[in-house]
């Protein structure tokens, strides 16, 4: 049985010793009465929610699965008291509005904590994480009153938040979507339509379900400008604001999917529901894109959590498993074989592994310090880089959390593929998380797009300065020097280039996207060199001498022409 | 629900206009009847077997699985009637000594005939891939009468065959396995032990089932230098060689697991089974080494299946799926959006499929001319070179199979993660294919250590020369120069290298052995530019400009000491 063990040190070293939120957050009123003790005693209390609570029943989830029938969508045993647990606890509004319930802590603390939770079981925090992803959408673009109505519920669990975008023929392109929104005459709309893969649409975990619903007005404009977001409970609220008549929300289905069995993969209906309008009309995109932004970044550290699952399970089989000698001599004389860890490509996988988890960490509470300092102390700086380096995080994390998985999986030899032994579930888990919330593909693209070329490499170009400018270990300071040179280079370059090709954006952006994380990580690991102990010290050494020379090939991808991509005709 | 095109003209263009197959088997008595309109016959029928036999029961096989009770395993519906319309349609024989019934076609027919079957089902597959490897073991190493005994049975899919090698303990290292043997007075010997992850190990397909087992002798040398080879049939034939009584050989379970759920993969119980030696004592490993390169050339081709499976399903869902407009304009402009083919980072993932995909068919097939000379032409030069490229196509074939199901699936966007679309099966059906066998890492051991250094490169050399002395296309000419004397260059460096680290070669296994692969892959690409058409052209462009970039990350991560790996200590 696959197990976890909550990163408690290295999360106090990134926290304290890299970033320094102890001076950070001084500067922000908000958050100055987080103090390092307290920070130290939520990492514990939180730690030990995902590894006794949560942890013990992500194997017997994904075994049980969800059930569906007429009558709703069944959690498989135990979901339902641990999701209690979890939000009696605090957890759902843990960066949420004070004002309603919430704790107002840092993001970089949500970051932390969502780590964990994501490690231990993905199934069961989705429900979490979209309830949290709810209320931050209702606390940004709600009235005073949907505030009050909503969101004390959500951040305590009672109720639970879901977010229906997605229809059969309309997934990126939005702008095509079909369900409908009828004005009435008591100010509410009745919303009208099927949405699929609605993640947790159906649930038995809380007594009301909150979704939150894209539609178009019937006189609304074409494509995306012409869609507008609704609240539509599950359950109608009666006088008292509790749970009363149903509202025409039923769950059609389940899907039967590769992984995250536990959590309820829904065909939604809305047969003229009560619906609440969230904003203005035809404006529901940026309510939506809120939301959205939150997933984004928890759904990358979706891929963290996997990788630091994935690495600390193979670590320990490599170190149990006999197998072999070591090239280099016995290690073991005594016993019929050496460790498997002894073997030199068996640590290759493992070190893979744990770079990517240690730099991914970093980088995770990295964009949650510029989301807190935008928030808290209102830095347009750091929110522009928090816009740009999000789907980075989406993308890059979930892309090395599977390559992770995958590797760690492959430490176990054939026994990885085994079921009891949980690396291949988490395999199975983690791949969701390169599609949804947005392809990778999507994130490139807007990275590219949206992201660097919008303001002609501005932001990022600032970014590669901070970088630059940065205390870092001597040993590494040429090595990440050229490679901040050449991720400048190479961005100068593109923004020439995509003004005379309109096709060029997207036919490398999948590659620079790639690029740009393993520069930052680069940057991470150097300064992780400098800050850290002699562990830290050996790390970045790997990285640098094994997994950065990727920016190489990654380079000369780029430089390619679009041509090499369109001129090939695909016809059947 | 996915299907399977059969690629019948590619594999034409491949066999007669790129090797020129005609001409290669004039000069080998043995082939010299397979004339290209029987070629293209046999092509056609596999294909067809392929198509319509094995494809439509590979979804219901997963879902259905295996069952497993007291009295046996009992495989998925319809697996019984394929498996026998397999066996007399005498695939199974089909590159077979035609002394015992075998059709004795070249190697590269078998080649192009498993991509196939693996493409279609690969759990249906696998029973029948191990009967030919256990054939091909029994052809080499047994006695005229074992031949005469097994061989017509196993050809012609009476009998299924089954290699018995892992125990719990003992995976890769086969030294320290347990089984024991013991000589009976009328020349037989008594097995006793307990095997794990037997593929078919027990099943309902066939009549008997042939055990070829790795056992111990009472007074065996320690490790792999004691280990022999036995028959082990789980019912002994009576006088008319029909089966009879039952031999103590029963399956004890099935594993439970992430894919391939229609093969059985189970722990197999020899209870004093009576077994008959194959070859020498002692000298088992050499004979199941026979069956070993076989099944690692076929498993290496079940990544290529994949791949192509994966490449025709998802190029058939990116012309259908309409989402968002191409960046350079509309191209459906009277439809609600564009098909997804128009999208360049889409085409990316096409691309990537496509040409690993035809590259992985040429390259299996080069492995296969090799395999021909040697055997039927005594080419000693192609018997060192089989030997070297053998680890290549079992990793590299497997690990890019992964790559580009992993892909095709990404291209479904959301839907690739539902089961229905079948694309997520393919990926957990793939992902063994990097795990059994000898994992990808103990490959790239093998080929970089008993391979190349073990030569001092020298045949490796050879290759490279080979490469660069045939005829390009002119335009790849000058990089595929540069990559050749990249390889060359980092293998030259590896061998002095490799001579005072004991640790080296293990560090940088995995990235040398990708290294070969890309290079090779770019010499044959450049190869099919010159023959092939216009589509093969512009297909070599996209591997030149985007994917043969790899080998520069490549090289800079092989350049590292093996100290970035051995120095970072994992105490718990």
């Amino acid at each position: 049985m696959p197990s976890y063990t909550p990163p408690q040190q290295d999360l106090e070293f990134l926290l304290f010793d890299l970033f320094e939120v102890d001076k950070q957050w001084q500067k922000l009123p908000a958050l100055a009465d987080f103090t390092p003790d307290l920070v130290s005693a939520v990492i514990a209390e939180g730690g030990k929610l995902a590894r006794d609570v949560m942890a013990p029943i992500n194997r017997t989830g994904d075994e049980e699965g969800v059930t569906w029938s007429e009558a709703g969508v069944t959690t498989p045993k135990g979901f339902k008291d641990a999701f209690t647990a979890f939000g009696e606890g605090g957890w759902i509004g843990l960066a949420g509005n004070p004002e309603f319930g919430g704790q107002g802590m840092p993001k970089m603390m949500s970051c932390a904590m969502e780590e964990m939770f994501w490690a231990a079981n993905p199934s069961l925090y989705l429900y979490a994480t979209l309830t949290t992803g709810a209320s931050i959408c209702i606390d940004s673009h709600g009235t005073q009153e949907q505030k009050a109505t909503y969101l004390p519920k959500l951040y305590s669990g009672e109720w639970t938040g879901v977010m229906a975008l997605t229809e059969g023929h309309a997934g990126t392109d939005l702008g095509i979507m079909r369900t409908k929104a009828e004005p009435q005459a008591n100010g509410s709309y009745r919303i009208t339509g099927t949405k699929i893969f609605i993640t947790g649409g159906d649930n038995d975990l809380a007594e009301n379900i909150v979704h939150l619903v894209l539609a178009k007005l019937p006189d609304a404009p074409a494509g995306s400008r012409g869609i507008s977001l609704f609240i539509v409970p599950k359950f109608k609220l009666d006088a008292d604001g509790n749970p009363g008549e149903a509202n025409g929300v039923t769950c059609g289905s389940v899907e039967h999917k590769m992984g995250i069995h536990g959590s309820a993969t829904c065909v939604m209906n809305y047969d003229g529901a009560e619906g609440y309008l969230v904003g203005e009309e035809n404006r529901g995109l940026a309510g939506m894109f809120t939301m959205m932004n939150f997933e984004r970044l928890s759904v990358g550290i979706q891929g963290l959590g996997a990788n630091v699952f994935s690495y600390q399970n193979s670590v320990a089989y490599a170190q149990d498993r006999l197998q072999g000698r070591s090239p280099s001599g016995p290690k073991n004389e005594s016993g019929p074989a050496d460790a498997i860890v002894e073997h030199p490509d068996v640590r290759r996988m493992l070190l893979t592994q744990r770079v990517f988890a240690e730099g991914g960490r970093a980088f995770a509470l990295f964009v949650g310090m510029q989301l807190d300092k935008a928030k808290h102390g209102g830095d347009a700086g750091a929110d522009r880089l928090s816009q740009l380096l999000t789907p980075i995080a989406k993308a890059f994390l979930t892309d090395r959390g599977f390559e992770c998985s995958v590797l760690g999986q492959q430490v176990f030899g054939g026994h990885g593929f085994v079921r009891e032994w949980g690396m291949e579930q988490m395999v199975r888990d983690t791949r969701i998380a390169q599609l949804y919330e947005g392809t990778n593909g999507v994130q490139a693209m807007d990275f590219i797009g949206r992201k660097v070329l919008q303001d002609g490499g501005s932001t990022l170009t600032g970014l590669i300065e901070q970088m630059s400018a940065s205390d870092v270990a001597d040993q590494h300071s040429d090595a990440l020097a050229g490679a901040l040179s050449l991720l400048s280079r190479v961005t100068d370059d593109l923004v020439k280039r995509a003004g005379v090709d309109a096709d060029l954006p997207g036919a490398v952006a999948v590659d620079y996207l790639d690029l740009a994380g393993y520069v930052i990580y680069g940057w991470l690991w150097a300064r992780m060199a400098k800050v850290g102990d002699d562990d830290k010290a050996r790390l970045a050494e790997f990285y640098f001498a094994r997994i950065l020379p990727r920016i190489h090939g990654l380079e000369q991808s780029i430089a390619a022409d679009a041509s090499a991509v369109m001129n090939v005709s695909f016809s059947a």
